[in-house]
């Protein structure tokens, strides 16, 4: 006979089960933590949770995260290119291409990237603002940061059809071998990819 | 310059970053992961983990988890044998125990091991408890169930120390090759172990 955990404990791992890269064990050993934790960090963790969506906004410039409704950080930044907008599909990625330190333009998160298959189209994207954006400032370039993969390309290639009208120039970031890394283990598609795309020395 | 999350995306990462297993980046993903979640999902997260230690309690009897004051599963199962206790050092290692079906007795919460490096002494485990519940329900038989570290193995050496006077036995679990295991990967304490515990076929 199975000896089950309290109905409250399950219903707490369940919950924590949800997270990325988090199995039944991970959450079950997350609770056993947390009942050890004094009253008041719980406290503090169940209001950061209940409160989340309060206290983090999205920029309603471009979709990054921010705080009390306002403009994120990058968008208030008077030194920051408004002509260079790099295009991602998730506000997490902001954070990737901000720490290589080589991007000064601004950013705007698409939401998401077209996937038939999960039901994700055209509607889902945040495509309109973007057109909003390149009007209103006068964008010269817009660079596509979207993942090497089907969903990313299709996505790319549709926001390129749907910005050819406008006056700016649209580019995509390079595939090919990534830093550091051994050609021997590099898959055929990178290897296509890296042969062309390849480049004077 | 390095762009950093929303202060209050932070001190959730930062909450989340003290439970077992969950790195910086871990934590980071699973805010961003909360982010997409319904408001609903979310307060039921955060109620969930503030009301914790109100719904999730422990059995008065053995430590073990139970809900709303009340004596755990195990303590109120009546064909459980109450005269053979199995000593553990946590409540999460009750539902190992249970998950391999074989033990019928009921079990006792020690609460931590002997560990002088961590400041963990013979005050920090509940063994007054234990004596109470031997001479109360006239058991025949406690067995260690600890850890076959050196802590695990000094709380055992203590505890059998502690009931000498009772008339009591006092067992440990065997220590040997784990089911299935390769001996060519055995260390030698294993080996030592196994050698030293051999039993006739």
């Amino acid at each position: 006979m199975k000896h089950d955990y309290p109905l409250a404990f399950q219903e707490l791992a369940n919950l924590l089960k949800t997270l990325p890269g988090i199995g039944k064990r991970s959450a079950e050993r997350m609770v056993f933590s947390m009942l050890k934790w004094p009253p008041e960090k719980l406290a503090l963790l169940g209001t950061s949770v209940s409160e989340l969506h309060e206290r983090v906004t999205l920029c309603p410039e471009c979709g990054n995260l921010s705080s009390d409704g306002a403009p994120c950080g990058i968008c208030m930044n008077n030194s920051r290119d408004k002509t260079l907008i790099c295009v991602v599909e998730d506000a997490s990625q902001i954070y990737n291409i901000e720490n290589s330190g080589l991007f000064k333009g601004v950013y705007h998160v698409i939401g998401g990237k077209l996937s038939p298959l999960e039901g994700k189209g055209i509607k889902d994207i945040h495509i309109q603002s973007l057109v909003k954006r390149i009007d209103a400032n006068a964008v010269k370039e817009v660079i596509l940061a979207f993942s090497s993969d089907v969903e990313g390309q299709a996505t790319s290639i549709y926001i390129g059809e749907e910005l050819k009208r406008k006056n700016v120039s649209v580019t995509r970031l390079a595939h090919g071998l990534p830093a550091g890394s051994d050609i021997s283990y590099a898959d055929s598609a990178t290897i296509a990819a890296a042969l062309h795309g390849r480049r004077p020395l």
